[in-house]
């Protein structure tokens, strides 16, 4: 096959020298991916974060094309060749269950975008199962081994998913070229000249430990900064309050719901299939939300055109030990005539930037393998005093969010919002002791 | 008011300082702007290119932001500090008429976005006109005023629309970044150094003559390699014929359009209002697409999956001479059994690059001015030899799109393709000859 | 005065609106500065890093002159407005005492490049001092003391020299520039949104407290990753032992040196002149040395035609406990023939990447200070988990280096060097067994 | 040989593979480049533009080392791989001749760079020789050939120089990355991709015709502003009057001279041999300058302080047919007391950017050819409007050169300085009509 080219802002070309790697590209979907933004609610903050699931898919396949081919070349050894398109089928479709707003999405109508992955690369009437199949008859799951970490070989694995892997690798440095932040760009050239693969996994040079390092703390910083902003988190406890709205509703006005937003009825009742999943994309949940406005619920709308229009609520920090004093808070929402259900939120956001590998956890992480000179392998917080600093320490804050309206000081509600501000110091809800602002 | 500033790829943060300038951005009908794509089509060629054009009419504030700041501070005598607002104002919201996919949409259905932008601007329904309202009641009207070209102040009018204005100042910068092609990339620091305003209009002086240059010869790149890439042109020729279509089976099909797609129906029916204008964006019209490949007309079906999923027509580019003949290969191309009304198109393309002021032009251009040692003035060709190659000179191509099934040389059309593929020779049509490839 | 501006690849430009910024700019002794390399040793080892101090002192110049023009403009109750040119001026000169290679040249004739900076303001017959003159009569000192840090105005002094300071904020940008290492890329434009005079000092709002965090870890990796590079401090210890041999041999071979390296001669009689200073460069110095080849001192022959070759001597790193045994490797050193006192070196490299001002510290370091929404401030640590890991640690290696010749594995030495290398293990100093390679 | 990388901020990394490269990096021939800057008396005005010839020569091996790797890999059919080690040797040798100032010093001491390249290649005493003669006998009389034209194979020689070269195209992009002027920025990335050998040379795929053409433009703008920028001619007018004072001044004041610049008497004494060339760098000239200003002949005492302390004399265009009258300047200038001879200059810059093949031209060009689908080759400008406009036509101007002090109008000259600026207007020599300014 004639090499094809895809011009690409952050690695400048992706390459695609495989018929296979192709013809997923032109699956429909593949191109679905065109119509989910990467960030989702973050590019309400970010505004160039615009960006979709497709080009980080892409990207993601490039990295996996030029460590895979370094492979061949540079460790025969070590790397089984005929891995090396599993790899890249692997990183290219890693995130082909992702649907619309993802997270809030599956927490309310109990998808997981992993099973939908899997869903997709092993369900005969997807386009991608059939040109996976032309590969080889187990070849599609063998793909969704490797998603479920279930597949043999750790070096493939590893790549695919561990704590420094195309998929991290690509979204730190996309996301933070299209947000116009700089905190997720590290070395990735130098990264790709240290990356071998060992007998039990992936390992990097001692050479490159820095720019390792580098990668720890940029994903670091780009969870604190951009991930975390507290504005994008709004958008999102914004639209969960909207989808339970929604569900909450739906029982008594079926028929606005069907004629409005037909393609949700299948997951209003429990009862959805892999097609109408992948019907779903940013501009029909959008379109649908617009609809919504207009329809015969007062909440229902006006949370949809607050979050069309982008109204955020605004938010504090709370202590753990304050949480359960919250409610002195919703109950001035609520006096002020808000439903505290719908018109409040909590959000908690933590992140563990890096561990070591610890046999006990419930989630165990793959940890950061350095080789030193006599080819001995040595975890990476042992020898970076930086990461060793955010290893094993969770990172984030828990929030309260509310309607912007409570910080008005003048109006009808005037008395209420004072009483409302007497409880916050700083951005900080503190109910110990009435403040006077 | 507190500086509010917006982080942004292009030029680092967008800062804005005025009240008015920030209820603008949002305001519903600004925000809408998230849901349209700057570049429409041409993502599908570029997938980097997926911002939209909120964040270019950000783009556009900031420069005019910047220049007028600068005007107030070192030309107090030639530019009237009251026109800074009007400036930035515009400048944000020129634009905001813009819709889904507008140059095919309104070619199809008589719209026009510029007298769009003028109705939101002026229909005192809009919170756009509201707020503008509060500056000065005929401050709305000054605005419209502008983007027709009519207000008396000639450097408000080319600050907004001439052959360098902070419309496609920033345009060039943020689709070169956006789609990762250099381009389009020049020097805006230099320019803003040695833009002025003078008497008569806007002018640079001459020794930031070479990055004036340099912005028009990366504008003309920007045409003939992003902006006219013949697979985005494809994308753009089969929206055409899908909506074509659409509008062909209305008649026959109402309920089947009533339901899949509402928000169409006033455009169908010639009776559209701004509010309904308004209710339509890159989602709604994607959602649309989607239903329609359930739809009850094969040929409507068919282009609608082909659109959904990027299946894009292949082209040859002919020579104007040799237009007539192109039923040659439309006919071919319907015995193959594809209708050539829905599955050919015709595509020109050319851009007039830069051009001096002709006074009997029917479009006449704002021709570019350098302010030389002495004051006086002196038109960019006649100081560059390299603007002087591109003026007034016509770049582009036509072209003819068919689709990529003409091209395959096995199958059942095997005759048929090879007859078609004997008039094409170097991309192009070559009807003289029959060739043998 | 006209605005002048000078085209720089880190700031875009340079921009001069002040007469005595102009005047100190064009005077010889800061002139001198483009014949001294900002880096030293290090461009030998990041070909890119050739950039001389004077390129440096410009652009720390530039951030001064941004965050005045900013102080002025935003906090006039807090920042003096006539600090402004004094903060200028001496941002432009804090690194006019240096000389040609420093560090070095300083430890082995006893000169300062601190002193020497304020002895050239001071100096009457200096072209600097009588610009500075023009100013006021006592602005020469007022920058001296600025320099000593005895200036009453802590603001300007920390603006200076601080742990977050002027000086730092460019080399670091700068310096990762030229090298093409991106550690030492961080947020300039947000840490000068954010930067702001206090009654005690500078301190920055904590919304840019990410940037600031962002900057101490840049600096922290450029001192890891370029300033330490093994093989840059390499050719310092090189640098070292000629100018020590040169100085040995002295007395002897004063004629020699006299015809040599004539402006030297003050140096090594310990009877120099600013204006003796100032007629050294680095091209004044490696000419020296190119001449030095070809004397009659064999090791100082040797010795100059490594370093002007760049014949870079090899490293290990040892423990402290084990520095005592570092005989052992110079006596096999010496058994080869070199003498250890000409061919080998011991270098430590120890970086504190930041601290808390510590009130019992001999150096006593100004904190950064974040100022929180109730304008208290709060020390950066305390903020900031990365921040803290690095605060008060010390970081850096110590290494023992000897001739490549040592390596060699064949030739005549080839017993010796394996005895040498047995005491070597993963490139660190293992003396405690003999270890077989 | 284990890949050695050098870190380029141009290139990313400078591979190499080849025992044979890393020798000759590493040769005092070689390592001598560290001492001679790129760009000449150019950093006087961009004052970034710093780096050495050392940096570029291991760019322009980059270049050459990717396409022959990509030749080798790509077209086995018309590429010998034997051919790819001469042409990266050659890439990276191919400025080792260039002394100090090269193009000034060659006028005036009749030295020639190419000449003392093929000196050093094929010279026996030269360390560079020895190396490439342990690849084989012949091989430095081939990399003399290469350098010379008149190596058999066309694809080499082409290579290394034709009007789009390795040497070009990293000295664009070198030289607009240092200065910080982003005009020389190009997408060499892409012309990597369209290179490709034809039997009768290089050519282009058509493809990437617009990133050749956007090449010559590059050139074309780095020209005009950079590469001829008046300061930077006016620095360079300087040195040569400076340096034809000393040679004129030589047989009278020998003694001086053999002890102010001892390195210098064989050129000023015509029987300069390759040792002597080589024993000369920036360094030593400028510590030579320096020594000339205590010297005891006014005039080249002042000039060479003029020179070290960049004091730029300033200059007016003049038009072809008015050259003859420049006399009235210089009568103007002598009656202030400065001497014609050695205080004004003429200097013309011209380029022709671009040119095809002209078989009578006494410099023949190998024009620029692309390769349709067809794989006919066709010229450039023929597909190109912008090229065609440039091509065959001169760029550039003819500057007359004075001394600053001639534009004070205070003074005791304000006379004379007023009779000489009445003969200039807009910057130009207008000798037909005194102006009053």
């Amino acid at each position: 096959m004639i090499e094809k080219v895809f011009r690409d802002p952050v690695h400048n070309y992706i390459h695609v020298d495989h018929e296979v790697i192709y013809k997923l590209i032109n699956s429909k979907e593949f191109q679905r991916l065109r119509r989910i933004k990467q960030l989702g609610t973050t590019s309400y903050t970010f505004h160039g974060g615009e960006h979709s699931r497709f080009s980080h898919c892409l990207g993601a396949y490039e990295i996996a094309r030029q460590i895979t081919e370094k492979f061949e070349e540079k460790y025969p050894e070590t790397w089984e060749k005929s891995e090396s398109l599993l790899t890249m089928v692997t990183a290219l479709l890693h995130d082909i269950g992702h649907g619309a707003y993802s997270h809030t999405f599956e927490r309310l109508f109990d998808t997981d975008h992993e099973e939908m992955t899997c869903a997709i690369l092993t369900n005969p009437k997807t386009e991608v199962h059939a040109i996976l199949k032309q590969v080889a008859p187990d070849f599609p799951d063998k793909v969704a081994n490797v998603i479920r970490h279930t597949y043999p070989n750790k070096q493939v694995v590893q790549l695919i998913s561990s704590q420094i892997d195309v998929d991290r690798m690509d979204y730190l440095l996309r996301d933070s070229y299209f947000t116009g932040t700089n905190y997720g760009q590290f070395d990735l050239t130098r990264i790709l000249r240290v990356i071998r693969p060992t007998e039990t996994g992936i390992a990097f040079r001692e050479s490159g430990m820095h720019a390792v390092e580098d990668y720890v703390v940029s994903r670091y910083q780009m969870y604190m900064q951009v991930y975390f902003h507290p504005a994008s988190r709004s958008m999102e406890v914004l639209l969960q309050n909207l989808l339970n709205r929604a569900k909450v509703l739906y029982a008594a006005e079926r028929d606005f719901f069907a004629q409005s937003s037909p393609r949700l009825l299948p997951f209003f009742e429990h009862r959805f299939t892999l097609e109408d999943y992948l019907s779903l994309d940013d501009g029909v949940m959008n379109s649908y939300f617009q609809s919504w406005i207009d329809g015969p619920d007062r909440t229902l709308s006006d949370l949809a055109q607050r979050y069309i229009n982008r109204k955020v609520f605004k938010s504090v920090t709370f202590s753990s030990e304050d949480e359960d004093k919250l409610d002195i808070l919703r109950n001035i929402v609520a006096d002020v005539g808000f439903d505290p259900e719908y018109y409040t939120a909590v959000h908690h956001n933590f992140d563990l930037p890096y561990d070591i590998y610890r046999p006990r956890a419930t989630k165990k992480r793959t940890q950061i393998e350095i080789i030193r000179k006599d080819h001995s392998l040595i975890e990476l917080s042992q020898l970076s005093p930086i990461v060793a600093s955010l290893s094993g320490t969770i990172h984030g804050d828990s929030r309260f969010y509310f309607p912007k309206d409570m910080l008005e000081e003048t109006g009808i509600f005037a008395t209420k919002n004072e009483e409302f501000l007497s409880y916050i110091y700083n951005d900080h809800f503190s109910p110990g002791e009435k403040n006077e602002n």
